[in-house]
């Protein structure tokens, strides 16, 4: 069987010059990969960097958490209409806080009117400094890993609404990295009145990482 | 050689029992991985995402942008001095925006300011919805493409500080998937005036992917 198969081969195929021909391109690409390799280590962290490139397949749209199934939710504090509107719309079973000095006032009075509607509030942070990423990063992570000891991540959401952009934006990480879905609520502003228009609030899906 | 260091090794290594015992632990340890490998089969999704999971090792700081090195600038418009302000300072080579319907005078009028500073504009984007992330990610990918075709990955930055939460969101990630670090604008504003108070504006890094 396999000596017929042999013998229907061309002949050249057996000549040594095509073996080592065939030897020598082997050679060459093992020195390319092996440069490749040199080179990979040497600019190691370019390499990672490529490897670890953050990846978004899941932005906008409408809100992918069921809102009928948000057990845990922690909230960026700046105004007290959207956190309300927010505790009435997805009904939470706990939520954390987030807060700078200025809105200490108002996350109190979001944590009592959250009691009232019997929703736990399992923590409250402080970060001193609105414009630093890196210090809502570190408090909304805290603050998700509470979460998470409570219940599946399926059923836990970031709200980034509330606080500067760089607590957003250090909340939204945070979150990225617990692989937690966040949510941003939208709504016309009444420009004279100088808050959102009641009514017109939704909830927008910045990214679900699953 | 071999002969007197294998003469060396205890007698009981030689029982049949304690290699019976060694294999065993290996059939035991390759259905665990076989189990594994089942469970991670069924739920690939979940495996699939732990994996992807975002991560952002460098937030915050310092700009890691060297500001005499920012050559291709991405902006979100919404207001006109703080990208006065950023191309002053940063004076780049060239510029990309992407704006809203109502801010596209703003647009026209930055990039004009630019242009007198001999600083080119290669291309700007309208957004139509704010309050979609997605729409932003895809203004901004694209137009970072085009920047990252005139200039390196290092010598690029995308600006979040314009736009509303969910347009510095979709631009930010856009920035992070193609590895390009992302600024904000931070500054004390004045309440009064209700503009930011000139010089204490700062650049402050969000997220450096390399």
């Amino acid at each position: 069987m396999i000596g017929e198969l042999v013998s229907q081969l061309p002949g050249w195929l057996w000549r040594d010059s095509v073996w080592l021909a065939l030897d020598r391109f082997g050679i060459l690409i093992g020195d390319l990969f092996l440069l490749a390799a040199i080179v990979g280590v040497l600019r190691r962290d370019r390499v990672k960097a490529w490897f670890r490139r953050n990846q978004f397949p899941r932005i906008g749209g409408v809100a992918s958490v069921d809102p009928s199934n948000v057990a845990g939710l922690l909230l960026l504090v700046s105004r007290l209409e959207v956190p309300k509107w927010l505790l009435q719309e997805l009904r939470p079973q706990a939520i954390a806080l987030v807060h700078t000095p200025e809105s200490r006032r108002i996350a109190d009075e979001i944590a009592t009117y959250g009691a009232a509607m019997g929703i736990q509030c399992c923590g409250d942070v402080c970060v001193d400094d609105p414009d630093d990423p890196q210090a809502s990063h570190a408090a909304v992570g805290m603050l998700i890993e509470r979460l998470l000891k409570q219940f599946p991540r399926e059923q836990c959401a970031v709200d980034t609404t509330g606080g500067k952009l760089p607590m957003s934006l250090g909340a939204f990480m945070a979150a990225e990295e617990a692989g937690v879905p966040s949510l941003y609520v939208s709504a016309d502003f009444d420009a004279r009145l100088r808050r959102p228009r009641p009514g017109t609030a939704r909830v927008v899906r910045l990214s679900s990482p699953y």
